[in-house]
């Protein structure tokens, strides 16, 4: 193909793959300040189709969208311990405005804990205020010494849940739901990601949190990627915020509080996931576009035969695009193919004489000859295919890079290629420290079954080992 | 009614009625910094709204989603000169990172003309390239002495666009397209908000602007407010940041740039345009909540007919909530008229052996009786209605509150309580100097005809007068 002088292979440079796809298929680009990064509208594109996608599912588990400062006083942080600790060395401040030297400084929020917990104080009155559901799409700042487009940037994209409640066991029965009906529910049926979904060691846990759930997707390089994570924050934030409700018996209870997100990281995810040495491969439900239309040659009836076919396929639901055959056809293919499409109809002068097109998936390059007219009734199921083809072949993936071992040096020599597992009672303080020594970390604690702990000490957890991004 | 005692009537305190909705609607908060503000899930739902309506019309004409860095190098500030001056006393500075003093500082961005004109210049190479129509959906910081929620805050949300053109006539034509298509297409049709189309004179315009499209809204109050303005920024920041394109004939030629902006302010708009004593009036089309059906009591049988108008309405697509009847009916009524739902569907016991329910509209507090099964036939069709008596009452405002006069002195009078219209060369320099010792402004220039001018030049030009937000 092509494509092959165009990107590195995955095999040769995976970092440098990384950074071709994303060059080349005009998803972003650095910005000026360090570690900052412009999404271009194809990046883009996917986030509104990750966002909307999301945003859907979050609404369904009845938390609603607020918008909270982006400025946030300094002084907050310092009320909650761990927090401070966690976050100071990533902090961006704002000392200067409006002409004038601050008196308190500002911190450019990394996260909203602290100030939606001063403001669930505020609005918090009684137990029929409770559970309290919130969730907000907004930037965020963490300052990055090694950035990296969309996979560690000084700012990035996200949405962050925010939630109160009475009790510990509803406010982790709630972080659980997220977990499986928002973050898991859209990686397996949307973005086509089985990952490994359990809890995070202590040593990894968020700043603050009692616990972490996690979803651990191995990328096309063996490595790990912590695709959403969810938080009970027990009552360590509602203690440093004075989060009270009145319960029925008329007593001040101390509320127990959640917090949960998933962010620009994800679009990162999507391309080492599912990438090859031809570019991005987008699976269908979320491609913003599912079905190139192509003119082989630019002629005129070759274009009206392609908008008729596209034409045809908006009516059926699907999201389309339509090149004209302006350029090298070859070369047009080849872009088509960095951006991932899922389907390819090209529609060429011999073809159109036969009344006939011919369809190519992106995800296998299998090619079929097709009636013109049946088209558009057909690529809705095939898109499905495509769909489920992905899900099985990063599954197959995924099990197959995950090896059961019983050491941690076993360990250790498995992660430099994929993913051990074994039991975490076989790990222990020093033997995270050990794999530490060569970046590697236990990404995961789960169940023999696979199901999520309810905390890091039930007996005879397992866990997953790995390098990871 | 006893919202009366609720709210500060509008004639007794115009901006405390206006604080009073903002807090009782639960539609915005003051944040902790200074200036910020913390936009509740009532609001926020409002401003989602008003985005997925604007957004779709910035598609339909042409232009892509993309994001750019929040922090600017304070350097691109400097390159165009009005800009810089403009923009200098409002911008926040971030002076430290990462626990280090940064080697230069960096601004939050106010707008972002300049870091995107950078990218312009990177993206754009031949006249193939043009036009590049890109917008954003972002929150920006311009620092506020004098704040107020929605309508002046140091952070506010907004979408920002930006595009590039080969020629002056094309730019001017897609500023006044998205003018005319997304802005007041999306004012009159969703918002019910009749304007004055016109264009900023001189000493108003943006800075770095060569010309400022503005619509100007009228509050109850007799105040205009801007609800959104395009900028032709002519060649300006193509200089500033190079932005070259080349010519089919082969030669390097500055680009011409447009940008235009809609924020927040709308919400705050929204309140001060539609509200009245009881609160928030809000137009069906733009409603999150469009249909409120209360449970006068909480009893069984009127609690699952309410679910069933409901479920009948959200199948005949209206956008509902249920309040079942827990609490004094009194007080939930006033409730939901401080939100401002258009229609109320009271269902009571007595109303229910009879198959009837009650329809209140919020705009006139017309009640109107209805056979139970006949609500979700009946809905949206009065949904409509009232979308047209809004907007039909608020122009009957904006033309009754609008006086012709002839001098500069008789605009200041009627400048006190709304508009003046006046002939635009009956104003100069002078004239302007003089409004503005009593805060009012040349608010825009139009054409006798209502139309918009091309140039703030021509002969024979109106202008409207007034004090403004």
């Amino acid at each position: 193909m092509a494509s092959k002088s165009v990107l590195t292979p995955q095999a040769e440079d995976f970092p440098r793959w990384y950074q071709d796809v994303v060059a080349k298929a005009e998803m972003a680009d650095n910005g000026p300040v360090r570690g900052t990064m412009v999404i271009r509208p194809y990046g883009y594109a996917i986030w509104e189709r990750m966002q909307a996608e999301m945003d859907a599912r979050i609404k369904e588990a009845g938390a609603q969208n607020a918008y909270f400062p982006l400025f946030i006083p300094e002084s907050y942080f310092h009320r909650e311990a761990e927090h401070v600790e966690g976050f100071s060395p990533e902090l961006a401040v704002v000392t200067h405005a409006g002409g004038a030297q601050l008196a308190e400084p500002i911190v450019v929020r990394p996260t909203s804990e602290t100030v939606i917990g001063e403001f669930m104080a505020k609005w918090i009155q009684s137990y029929r205020d409770l559970p309290l559901l919130l969730n907000q799409w907004s930037n965020v700042v963490r300052w990055e010494l090694r950035p990296r487009l969309f996979l560690r940037s000084s700012e990035f994209l996200w949405q962050e849940g925010h939630t109160a409640h009475a009790t510990y066991d509803d406010a982790a029965a709630y972080a659980k739901r997220i977990h499986l009906e928002v973050y898991n529910d859209f990686l397996v049926n949307v973005l086509a990601a089985p990952t490994y979904l359990g809890i995070k060691p202590p040593s990894e846990r968020f700043a603050g949190a009692i616990n972490t759930m996690t979803a651990e997707g191995i990328m096309r390089d063996g490595k790990a990627l912590q695709m959403a994570t969810s938080h009970e924050l027990g009552q360590n934030f509602a203690r440093a915020f004075d989060v009270y409700y009145q319960s029925e018996a008329g007593q001040a209870e101390l509320c127990f509080t959640t917090s949960w997100g998933a962010s620009t990281r994800l679009v990162g995810g999507l391309i080492m996931l599912h990438g090859d040495d031809n570019g991005l491969v987008v699976p269908p439900r979320l491609a913003p576009i599912q079905v190139v239309v192509l003119a082989v040659r630019d002629e005129p009836d070759v274009n009206e035969a392609c908008e008729k076919v596209a034409t045809a396929l908006k009516a059926a639901g699907v999201r389309v695009a339509v090149d004209h055959g302006r350029g090298s056809f070859g070369r047009r293919i080849t872009d088509w193919e960095i951006k991932g499409v899922p389907l390819r109809v090209e529609v060429g002068p011999r073809d159109l004489a036969e009344g006939r097109v011919t369809i190519v998936r992106r995800d296998d390059a299998q090619k079929s000859a097709v009636a013109l007219d049946a088209v558009a009734a057909i690529a809705p199921g095939l898109l499905e295919s495509v769909q489920a083809a992905m899900f099985e072949s990063a599954r197959r993936r995924l099990e197959e890079s995950t090896h059961d071992v019983t050491t941690i040096h076993e360990a250790l020599d498995v992660a430099q290629t994929g993913f051990a597992r074994l039991a975490w009672s076989a790990v222990g303080d020093e033997g995270e420290a050990l794999l530490r020594t060569e970046a590697v970390t236990v990404r995961c604690l789960l169940r023999p079954d696979g199901s999520i702990p309810v905390s890091d000490t039930e007996a005879g957890l397992h866990c997953i080992v790995a390098k990871s991004y």
